[in-house]
């Protein structure tokens, strides 16, 4: 089984890092992490990834991950980006997106009519492209699965362990991150954070989508 | 402020990446990726990092973050990482720990009589280098903060947003990331794990910490 991650400059290292700590520990897995050419990539933290393969190395996947990004739309300007995805769609079982990367998907064309979520701060964006907003943690609809903000790749990549190889491997994968959260406040979502705090932060998340 | 991250090679990149996404976003921050050499670094997963520094160019910090690896304890028989985490520590604020990151900070023999945990399936060898091991998911014991297993490193780096920040920007933080967990099972703990799963497990894990 073949698993694709896009990766792209300026891209949030979390999104494809909880996917990717899950999904390349599948069984019989070749995680491959690509770009627009293959090298370094500078995250939106400073942090550098290294991609394997350019993207015309790359011609199909089991699965394919879109991270997100501040910026993920502006991979609007990147043609040859949305015809990979595209193509590779076609290949996929799961077609996938943590945060904004399900905004690239819908730019891509391949979310028309399809329920997908993203990060609450740009939910109000999924209106384009034909895509229907769905406000969930996961959210799956036919071949297409996608995650809210950042973290939420790790759930999402437990929900697909767990459709792929079976629930006790997801359980194992998800004992083996120890991930059981406990943080210290429970403002992780809209719904719960103080209103003038998430108000504040989806002024300036605007603001930098806007750029 | 200078937050200094020990990079290595096969160690585990979510160990890393969780608390790096919060941290180099703390106002006025420099965050260093630091490894015996600077240049690229192969986790555990395969994804290559990328360490802007090599070790003797980074000689103090204010936070110094040590994450965790299989074969964390093989550090050991580095001693120059070692000397170099003691001599870091003398400048630091926080000296903290991912996952089997607490081992190295043990064999590098901060940790006597200090109290910290680990991941859960390592957590017998706490009791190596005079630890006082303590089972939770955030330890905090003077200048030494550790954490759990690999996800809690994202709840620990929230701690020492509020504590050197203040509450709001930690809660900033967790919303920014919509780190509001929903996994689709509750198993990522050895309390709340079927005992048979976790028993498998943590046989797996342990032969390869022997290793």
């Amino acid at each position: 089984m073949k698993i694709v991650f896009l990766l792209y400059e300026e891209m949030t290292a979390l999104d494809f890092v909880g996917p990717h700590e899950i999904l390349s520990r599948l069984p019989h897995v070749t995680s491959l992490r690509v770009a627009v050419k293959a090298g370094p990539i500078r995250t939106d933290s400073g942090l550098v990834l290294h991609a394997d393969l350019s993207l015309s190395d790359a011609r199909e996947a089991d699965i394919l991950v879109i991270p997100g990004a501040e910026n993920a739309t502006s991979l609007k300007t990147h043609p040859h980006i949305l015809a990979w995805i595209r193509q590779i769609h076609q290949t996929t079982t799961w077609t996938t997106s943590v945060c904004t990367g399900s905004l690239i998907l819908g730019a891509s064309g391949i979310l028309d009519g399809i329920k997908a979520t993203t990060h609450w701060a740009a939910f109000e964006r999924l209106h384009s492209y034909g895509i229907k907003p769905t406000r969930a943690r996961v959210v799956e609809d036919g071949k297409i699965m996608t995650a809210a903000g950042v973290s939420a790749g790790i759930d999402m990549a437990l929900v697909i362990a767990s459709k792929v190889v079976g629930p006790e491997f997801a359980q194992t994968m998800q004992l083996a991150l120890e991930y059981d959260p406990n943080p210290p406040y429970d403002t992780g979502s809209p719904e719960k954070a103080p209103k003038a705090l998430k108000d504040k932060l989806a002024r300036r998340m605007q603001s930098i989508f806007e750029k």
